[in-house]
């Protein structure tokens, strides 16, 4: 039906490509700063010099296109330079995720077959038992700000080092004219860190890269100036870059050429410093980041002015987050994971909302928001039936945006499973307002299922976490002939409580149940004391090895 | 080389089609409401109901995929409607320039080739002469709000009427599933009513269209909230929906899920009157509006609170600005073109920038703004050298961006010409500053080339204008055998002024030189008075027409 619309010979047909996100920054933000911790500042004109110089770097070594790039460092401009250098010449970037075991580690790198590795010094005691020779990389280039040398950690390795990156990019050319290509190649592959088997590739083509950004600062930019992203905020990460492209936002604000803090590896005590002195106003973290930060704060007397910060990655709790409020953090929640590019919703503000009391907006900001634009979430049940957006109804979260992994790589297996029914599965367990707020109650595998019906494990833990003598709690479902699954609930006591009557605990969730807030047959059937709960390698509790190592509780 | 990431066979390839702009609001916004006048008002999800029920007023006319139908009707939901349901139908929407004379008007359907026309009972009068016989138009859907029939008005018509819409609709199904296809579909078309030759047709495909929504709604969205987008706003048109897509307003205020007031047929009690009965907080406009807006509001007494009024079209003066600004409106500019999605370039405000003099104020925002996010500015000369962008050097702005018409349609050569060099051509002679800023000069056919140099004749305009006799006044190159053209003034006087003598407004401009601020061979060499100056049909100074008119004038 197009052909009544023919283009021009020369019309440009513009690709959605990680280099066009530069396009407004390298017009309006020549002056804007880019800093390196207490160590190094630079102009985004630098910066854009220093992204054809890597390139540069990268040309020199001869890959082909499509050749996979692994970068291991903390969150640094040399991490920002390769989030567009990398991919704007044609090649896959790894962001490989430091926080995993050596061995996975090793593994995802095995996986993904790098050509070359940008390698911060202060993690190659990780990579040298790697056995490089039978491996796919050929070149490292050496990452350092302590002053370590390869032939320091690693000697042997010493003849696949290209050179220092500070070093190389002194001698390479700032000249280097970045081709358009097809906004389908894919840009960057990172691996999730499930809790079952070994980690998984995502990827993102530079389309999906680019509409995520344009979304992303779509759904944040409206909101109002208080929450929302604005010209003139100063941004810093406080979730690695290395963990699902730090939730996007490194694209979005040099996208928007806003001024940008890396703060290296994290420390409360630097970054809060950093925020000072650097006045960030905006940034992103994980509960267990927020709780950090407030812990230093009131170590050092001190307060946040307005700082907007989403979390994810786990549930945010009422608690935390009204000491973040009252800390001076403007606190809220975005939703997603490594599979959904990530961010899929995040909490809704209005400029025009009625007064809200404390409560009530705690509770707000503690959802899971509401979907960022072009994305589409349904509930579905076990079956595949689409169930109601009433609140009411509880299914597996299913979704579609334009910019959710495609598959899984070289794991079509996991892929096909990921994308049965034509929507994403995200195995996570929701309910949905008719006014569209989201709100995630369990992961599909953690809920416990008993006498046909399904329990939330967040909704009973959230329950017995009221309990002074809590520290922490897991609940789990442990296998039951009769019921399937009957609840089991995993306690650490805090220090000075280890007299309680658990019995005394469990009652929290009999009162719960008497007042219909959870079903009677939520009550935990068994409990247990321990010192520590497992935990998986980024401090989530491990339920699956929970499970298995409770599985006969009942029996004993 | 994305042969190792090869998508999951039920993975959704999401296209970036009109219908997912929808998706946000589907979930969050039923509620919200969208105002037709005094006359109706309804939810966002009756909305969706009706452009179902449009959608099956439309198959039922057994329309081939790429038919064109077209909307001749002031800004009413019902244009709104359209605005989704014929696109998504995967027909082409022909918004019709109902301020055009009629003789254009009926060009441009001949040329569009429409098999529906959607027709508001007002404008019948002016097609109503058009060879329907022998036109392209198969059926008609009659629009009326003041209980005109069409055999009132044409009833030798009446066999092609389908019905009325209202009456069409309340008998359609609101069950209607809009399929996913691809996103290159070419989605609208509309004609530039330029001042040269027969209305030129442009073109955008959903993907354009979709991805101008989301640029808009970032760039505007993360201006602060003073200026910028947010959630909460509520929406009214005061530039046609005929004229590019209300620059692209409706989709993205329709895509967040914002309140919507659709005036019908502009008038500025109107105006005024829903501006207060609905609190709407965000509008656009052309300057000639705002004047009339601040001209109503000024008789009846009232002021704005903040209304935040993106203008465009033609130039923003500065004493508009400061009346504007004085009676609490939020002015600021954008610029575009029929050609240009239209939205590439917008004032910037910063959350964090100095306070500044109201002075320095309005001339920032009577720029000509920094770039939307994707959309690439350049400056080149007559032969296509790229000029630096300095806030120095002169030239014709080229622009690149994802939504740029990709020619003119059934007008290859003028598409070619628009497209010469890879860039799309504005004609329009700006300078770029080395922070962004875009100031537009003057149309490149309206330059004065004299002594091989350009003159801008928006300056001298602007000079002369500050003379308390003028009224209005343009300023135009005549053919000089010895310069190549000449500056010659023409020039209307404000009533009671008629004494004045034109050699004292000459003046001005022989200061000005003194001073440095224009070259000295701008000061006009000849001047006219005149009752008033030609207009084009949408008010702009009809320069082409004036030099016509004016060509021998040194002669005389």
């Amino acid at each position: 039906m197009t052909q009544n619309y023919p283009s021009a010979e020369q019309a440009h047909n513009f690709p959605l490509i990680i280099k066009h996100l530069l396009d407004r920054s390298r017009m309006t933000a020549n002056e804007e700063e880019i800093v390196f911790s207490d160590k190094a500042r630079m102009t985004y004109k630098q910066f854009f010099k220093r992204i054809a110089k890597l390139a540069n770097v990268l040309k020199a070594l001869n890959l082909e296109k499509g050749d996979v790039i692994s970068v291991m460092d903390w969150d640094t401009p040399r991490f920002l330079e390769s989030y567009f250098a990398v991919p704007m010449s044609q090649y896959v970037l790894q962001t490989v995720n430091i926080r995993l075991s050596p061995e996975k580690i090793l593994y995802t790198i095995n996986h993904a077959k790098p050509k070359v590795l940008l390698l911060n010094s202060e993690f190659a005691p990780m990579v040298k038992d790697y056995q490089f020779d039978n491996s796919s990389i050929q070149h490292i280039i050496w990452l350092d700000d302590d002053g370590v040398k390869c032939e320091d950690v690693m000697p042997e390795r010493q003849s696949l080092v290209v050179g220092e990156y500070e070093t190389l990019l002194d001698k390479a050319s700032d000249d280097f004219y970045f081709e358009d290509f097809d906004e389908n190649a894919i840009a960057v592959t990172f691996y999730t860190s499930g809790t079952t088997g070994n980690p998984k590739g995502v990827f993102y083509s530079h389309r999906q890269l680019v509409l995520h950004t344009m979304a992303v600062a779509s759904t944040l930019g409206t909101l109002p100036q208080k929450q929302g992203v604005v010209l003139g905020d100063v941004y810093m990460p406080m979730t690695p870059m290395f963990h699902a492209m730090a939730w996007g936002f490194p694209y979005m604000v040099t996208m928007l050429g806003l001024k940008q803090v890396y703060p290296g590896r994290y420390s409360p005590d630097k970054l809060i410093h950093l925020m000072e002195t650097e006045k960030v106003t905006l940034t992103h973290c994980v509960p267990t980041i927020v709780q950090m930060i407030l812990d230093q704060a009131q170590k050092e007397g001190k307060k946040f002015n307005g700082l907007k910060m989403l979390t994810g990655g786990t549930r945010l709790t009422e608690g935390l987050a009204t000491n973040a409020l009252s800390s001076g953090i403007e606190i809220f929640t975005g939703y997603g994971m490594s599979e959904t590019g990530p961010l899929i919703s995040v909490t809704e503000f209005k400029s025009n909302e009625a007064d809200m009391d404390l409560k009530d907006d705690v509770k707000r900001r503690c959802l899971s928001g509401k979907p960022v634009i072009m994305v589409e979430n349904q509930l579905w049940d076990d079956t595949g039936k689409l169930l109601a957006n009433d609140g009411a109804e509880v299914g597996e979260l299913v979704v579609r945006a334009p910019w959710l992994t495609q598959s899984y790589a070289k794991n079509s297996d996991a892929g096909d499973e990921l994308w049965e029914g034509g929507y994403m599965h995200t195995q996570d367990i929701a309910s949905i307002r008719a006014d569209g707020w989201l709100q995630i109650s369990d992961r599909l595998k953690d809920v416990i299922k008993t006498g046909g019906e399904w329990i939330s494990s967040l909704e009973i833990e959230t329950i017995l976490s009221l309990h002074p003598a809590v520290a922490d709690v897991a609940v789990v479902g442990i296998p039951d002939e009769k019921w399937s699954e009957r609840p089991l609930a995993v306690m650490v006591f805090r220090s000075g409580f280890e007299d309680t009557n658990p019995k005394d605990i469990i009652a929290l969730t009999e009162q719960a149940a008497e007042k219909g807030l959870i079903p009677k047959y939520g009550i935990p059937e068994y409990y247990k004391i321990v010192e520590a709960l497992p935990k998986t390698s980024v401090g989530k509790h491990d339920k699956k090895v929970m499970r298995e190592i409770y599985a006969n509780h009942s029996a004993n």
